[in-house]
């Protein structure tokens, strides 16, 4: 704080707290998203077999927060449709990055200074979705923390969180995988958000909201651009959440001896091992994969399938280089 | 226009706009949604096994268009359930569809001329749906051009479009099938009604509304009634919606060299791709099908496995005799 | 009845009527409910890896029926979420059973005569439950006796009946398998129950509603115990539903000759065939094992994986000792 005078801070948050997220950033989303989704396996072919599922899935990817908190709140999950402007924008950009001539939009997008940028303005917009999903949770359902949690979580990663069904538009199902199972960075950093925002609400945490606003998004935008430039996904608090998880529920397992059959019945420990999880799969990890075909219920049908579908963020210009 | 007085397609457009569905037309749409049921592979020992189970399928096949507009708009799922006329007429023909001695109902419903009289009547039941559909969301969205195409949709060829969920409920998934990726004849046709009576209501389109009805109905019920005699499955507006296609959707593809793995990722290709994908894939499909075994995450669980889960609609008589 | 005064009849039923719900038989419900989470195939491993989804998981198990009645009713899902007190409860005994040191929970729960107290204290909710459900319905269609049915039913077996989608949080998924194909012996006796309160709701069942409660509750209790004592899992209904079934479903299928490629399509037929199709595809089972290999669109992928996923009710302490 000794390099910010606090009234050069309040300007900086009331700056903030007032600037437009219509069109600039909502674009900057939603170009994003589509990328994201582009660059999916199996997206290309999709757009060229049907477009219409491929503009429903782009849909998805925008908006699936709003859809999954209309979902959980019983509001229609089809009112992101009314707003005529957004879907506009969000369809040219669809058509823009799938089919425009020579791949041009495609192309420059991914530019890695254009898609720095283009992120680092994404994660602006996941705070005003926050605390949207917050403010709009509290006015339901007075000051009740939970639901408030939720539905901010809901609307700021909401495209990572649906994404079983997303990918069910387009004739792919991964019931393996899912943003609970295994959370993605944005999935994780949200949540955080959204716990951060809900505590500030219910005034269990005395900061002032514009404040809150700053510095959550500063941290975001610091921290996607610094993963984006160095090329790594590790999450910041990893430590805090370990040494948590290891208190909270490592009760039961003193000696990282879970019984193999168990883990291995119902995960893909290879690749992918969640940060929660590796110390104590580490060993188990190698024996699961020479046994893995002796593992009685496993759902995995092919190491190459179980590659996770990814929520947008995770995909940063550097994984496609 | 020639041949009809202005003052006779008045009357006719009238006396079609003041039919009442139900019970007759209602009826028409209950057996010939439940043949469509009753011919899926598997329904018999579904029906012998779990006639709750059977009877759910059936009613979702009935009332689909009900349930997933309702869903969309959340409004109950469980209302249509709540018009006790319909439910019982919808039960009593699943029970003589699937439990009638003799097998005489099915034996009679399945006569090409008894077919395909009921397969017109339920034509015409989808102008009223679609219609319906199109105006309630007017209602709710003020003239919500996308919302109103939406619901229409939604109501007049639900049952296609739940078509993942309604096996589920059957105990079969189907991922790699949806009426998005492929549309059927029926889910093109509402979606064309969709549009053109979303424009009238809005006024784009400047046709009077009964006069609409009554050439959507004669040309939903004359295509349908040559396609079952023909038995031929080709849509009338093929070549405009490829030429459309072709322009829209094909500026990335000129030489239509898609690369092979892309659309071997996630299609089936062989048997039936849709007019859309088919020129373009023509080379790719021969290869496809060589290399299917290598292809990586294709989630093709075997070839019998992947015949569609077709609309009630494309179900005519020609193919099960 | 002869050995109850009525007086003491009404007393009993007074008292059974006006017994508070919350705490105590809550909390057996949780417990019980959680266990069966736990027992499930993977529940272990899935806890050491993602609490969060473990937890979500058991709110399913606890709050399942609240969560598919307020989406059939088109009321918010997350609704059970903001009773802060019963989430909290829940969410005390989910921690303490899967992460108390030394699983002294675990250990003293499964104990038998404490699990037979803690289901039997769970038979008890589910009338309530059921009675809610059916109440809620009335009031919202006006004694529509079949939507009666169908929301106190999914109250009071919501847990089941949306197990596939709880799975699916934990990274399973078993299409081939679901309550209405195969209804466990919990989601049938609470059918039984939606229909007898709905039947009672409405007058057509001339019974005091507190004697009902009385005697649907003693039923429930003392067949469950029985049950868990013995180790039999049989209808005590099955000779009245297998008659009813032979005369309503078999008219088509006189002497049993189900074709056997039908029920091979889609069943598993060879371990649990449920009661209703025994008799019918006794002689199609070892065929249909012999050759499963060559049934042409069978879901079954091994048969390891087809075991059911159980409601918990189904998961007496017998089987896991």
């Amino acid at each position: 704080m000794s390099f910010f005078e606090m009234s050069s801070l309040d300007e900086l948050s009331d700056g903030l707290a007032n600037l437009p997220m219509f069109p600039y950033f909502e674009i900057a989303h939603y170009i994003v998203s589509v990328l994201a989704l582009r660059e999916q396996q199996g997206a290309i072919g999709l757009s060229r077999i049907s477009p219409l599922a491929c503009w429903v899935s782009s849909m998805l990817h925008c908006f699936g927060g709003a859809v999954l908190s209309g979902f959980m709140l019983a509001e229609p999950p089809i009112a992101p449709l009314s707003n005529s402007n957004n879907i506009l924008l969000a369809s040219i950009i669809w058509y823009l990055v799938f089919y425009c001539p020579m791949d041009l939009v495609y192309s420059f997008t991914t530019l890695l200074p254009v898609r720095v940028v283009l992120s680092a303005m994404k994660e602006v917009t996941r705070t005003w979705k926050i605390l949207g999903g917050v403010t709009l949770a509290q006015d339901k359902y007075q000051d009740n923390l939970l639901i408030m949690i939720a539905i901010g979580w809901a609307r700021g990663a909401g495209g990572g969180l649906i994404s079983n069904f997303e990918q069910l538009v387009r004739g792919i199902w991964r019931p393996e995988t899912n943003e609970l199972i295994r959370m993605s960075y944005p999935t994780k950093i949200t949540l955080m958000g959204a716990v951060l925002f809900a505590l500030q609400e219910t005034q269990y945490l005395s900061v002032e909201k514009r404040h809150l606003m700053l510095f959550y998004t500063v941290f975001t935008v610091v921290n996607k651009t610094r993963m984006m430039l160095t090329g790594s996904s590790s999450f910041p608090f990893s430590p805090i959440e370990w040494f948590l998880f290891e208190i909270l529920f490592m009760g039961r397992f003193p000696s990282y001896t879970l019984s193999l059959r168990q883990i291995c019945g119902n995960f893909i420990i290879g690749n992918g091992t969640s940060n929660r999880g590796r110390a104590a799969t580490r060993t188990a990890t190698k024996e699961c994969k020479d046994n893995r075909h002796n593992c009685p219920s496993s759902p995995v049908r092919g190491d190459r399938g179980t590659r996770r579908a990814k929520d947008d963020d995770t995909k940063d210009s550097k994984k496609y280089k």
